[in-house]
């Protein structure tokens, strides 16, 4: 067990050595590791080549591992103490792709440290956030222990996959494969946010997510509207029309069956809720939005984070170029996706949406649909005994109690970990939520990077010292 | 005036020469004089110097003549007689764009003559109907009465503009700017069809065309469909759920206002129409659809030729790319074009779009719009008189009466040779419905390049021994 002369002379060490730390987040920041674009495919390579060759620095025993997709690394502390915690720390070095590029103000994959409008330093690059700025604040609250005291304070295997951001489909595979090299006593996931820039938290729900594309198909190539059109039947009219009726006039999902299981809030979560007071004014306003756009009737908090919703990702059909041109394209198609909560089955809203599309296509239309993504909400167990620990830790390093949230995004992984390998997770991250996760611009504040190692730091020590389950 | 054997022998002439015109017609279809495409800008430049200089060896004063954007070839016969007919040519050298060009069998400016599927021989290139090969079948037709001749049987100015595709916006300033050395009795437009391809045809109404791009501006960014969905509106959402209310259960239009001033068919004509006949197995089976899109209470060809559309030509909004994105888009963008026939106004129908777009959005979102073009319904006299000049020589080149018929696509520049020069139009063309124009696999029957030769070599002796109006 460390003792607190030890975690004070850690905590010292990361502030000395940032600079450091910063330029090996810049070098992991510069390869291209977009999972969900092939043309990439060696910058993931290149990705988890190089993370594996500096975790192998820290004293464990670290190696790139292939999947049917993007390869993992897998790593395990050396010099177990059989009576020692084991934790299984989980992060993903693949990123989104970058597109609209021309939105970007710098180079996605050239990170720097520049000045936001309101003064923070922030770090700018694609995944300087989600999740490479995440994942590496842990990276170095172990390379600290290890640098001050020579070890870590407790058993750690990581496991780092390069398929978070196309659904895990080769991962989950992996996991089974190797479900006796990652036996631990809990999980440990950094890809999550504070509650804001202030105050640290962890997540203990999460949203679940079903991703579809679908592929409305009319004629057989494309027509000229002047000559075929009032006849012949238009697929972005029907596509529009499908996807166009998802929603009825009070921010409700029209899908039958979608909200069947859905429960509302205990009262006494709802309650602390209400006491956070997130408003369309300090949620909206920064996006330049004003008006909470989910169910008319829920508070804005539970439409981002208990509720489910739905949401078109990507819709293309005919002449999108500069000018104009007068088509009836031969098809249009749309990716969509939903958010689900607990109660919702994945498998039964993905049909009741493929249903929903072809009870409403004209005869001679046909659809075809692409899984890209399923996984069930979580929520966590809100007494499990780590989380009392990490919380503490992360209430020493902030000055402010850490708050237990409700996350609307989905983490699939941390179902597959219950599942596969029956362990607990639990969700500590830094991000927030300007920091532009998935679009252009994506940052993680300075700070966020610097106390994220240090929480790491503390909770290690915390987690040594508590009791494993 | 010309005599009956001086035209058997150009049309003697015409068969002689036909390799040579199919040259010529390649050499023109090999220039990308794509105008929507600012890319192309200095193709559209060549294709209009080629032209003026083919045009020339004609026995024309023909020139390249700049406007404010592609610029126009404007070319008259030398030699005129006073007492002579004359007639105002006009065709378009401009073309369509390409995409998507992987559906092209072939390279789209590379023209061929290939074997269609039913054993038809055809001509494969983008432009080798629209606008090129019919510009041509006039161009070879004067080719020959100069040549076997020496001269042509009646006065033309030819012009020819670069900018049809793209709304003909410069070219009606060069119009009225060039009203004096554009007077004839009336004028020709090669830029329509056949009835079918053993029947000759004279085009005698146009529908019109509004053209507008709408584009919705939601969140000030891409947003995180985990983190702000639910809290934060989708554009693509608003746009599908406006457009996708465009038309009704029965297929009508709901524009307020949109059939104000619409007329129904008089009764003969209607009755004429019933016999051609034009039945889903004839018009959609060979485009792979079988049930009429438009108003349910109304004739196939009725929708397509008299009754007014809304299309969707094109709709872009979020990711597109390969595998998933999780993303809320910022903005998303459509076009939509509406046809129009006799009593509609285009600038009522453009507010009528704009205003319920608008009276749709969401508060916290704003939409842009972009004009593309705007032209009313054309509705021709049908006892004009060279028009039963042009029908008799049609009828005596194909061996069948040539039908009068409505087209159901625009042709705007009809309405302003009425409107800026007081002119009539005779509209003669040779395409057919599966030319595929705007389409991948554009093509053009060697038999319509022909015998469309033919046939203008005919209708100029028959305009030359007809009164004028």
């Amino acid at each position: 067990m460390p003792n607190s002369s030890q975690l004070l002379s850690v905590l010292d060490h990361i502030d000395a050595d940032f600079d450091n730390s910063l330029a090996r987040l810049f070098a992991l920041l510069r390869i291209k590791s977009i999972s969900a674009d092939s043309a990439f495919a060696n910058d993931c390579k290149m990705a988890a080549e190089h993370l594996a060759k500096d975790i192998a620095t820290l004293g464990f025993a670290a190696a790139v591992r292939a999947t049917a997709g993007h390869p993992a690394i897998l790593a395990t502390s050396n010099g177990k103490g059989s009576a020692r915690p084991h934790v299984l720390f989980y992060g993903h070095y693949d990123v989104q792709p970058v597109d609209p590029l021309d939105l970007w103000h710098r180079p996605p994959f050239e990170p720097a440290v520049t000045d936001h409008a309101d003064g923070r330093k922030i770090i700018v690059a694609r995944g300087a956030e989600d999740d490479k700025g995440q994942l590496m604040t842990f990276v170095e609250a172990c390379r600290a222990w290890k640098s001050v005291t020579g070890s870590l304070p407790l058993d750690i295997t990581m496991v780092i996959e390069g398929e978070e951001e196309i659904g895990s489909k080769n991962f989950v595979p992996f996991l089974e494969a190797n479900s006796n090299a990652l036996k631990a006593d809990f999980a440990l996931v950094c890809d999550t946010g504070m509650w804001d820039r202030d105050t640290p938290a962890i997540t203990t729900s999460l949203r679940g997510l079903v991703y579809d594309e679908v592929r409305i198909h009319a004629a057989n190539r494309d027509l000229h509207s002047g000559i075929f059109g009032g006849g012949a039947q238009n697929p972005i009219r029907v596509l529009t029309r499908i996807l166009g009726s998802l929603h009825d006039d009070q921010g409700r999902i029209t899908l039958p069956g979608f909200y069947d299981g859905v429960k509302d809030l205990p009262p006494d979560i709802l309650a602390q809720w209400k006491t956070l007071n997130l408003t369309p004014e300090s949620f909206l306003k920064p996006i330049g939005l004003s008006i909470p756009a989910g169910e008319k009737d829920r508070l804005l908090i539970e439409q981002i984070s208990s509720r489910p919703t739905c949401d078109i990702n990507g819709i293309v059909g005919g002449y999108t170029g500069e000018g104009s041109k007068t088509v009836i394209p031969a098809q249009a198609s749309a990716k969509i996706s939903f958010r689900l909560v607990e109660g919702q089955d994945p498998a039964k809203i993905r049909k009741a949406f493929r249903d929903y599309v072809i009870a409403r296509l004209p005869g001679d239309c046909r659809a075809e649909f692409v899984d890209h993504s399923s996984a069930p909400a979580i929520a966590l167990d809100w007494n499990m005994k780590p989380l009392a620990a990490a919380r503490r830790a992360l209430t020493e390093e902030w000055g402010k109690e850490a708050v237990l949230m409700g996350s609307g995004a989905s983490i699939p992984i941390v179902a597959d970990f219950k599942k596969t390998l029956g362990l607990d997770t639990v969700l500590v991250g830094f991000g927030l939520d300007d920091d532009n996760i998935h679009s252009p611009n994506e940052k993680y504040d300075l700070k966020s990077f610097h106390k994220g190692i240090r929480s790491w730091a503390r909770i290690l020590a915390a987690f040594a010292d508590a009791p494993a389950r």
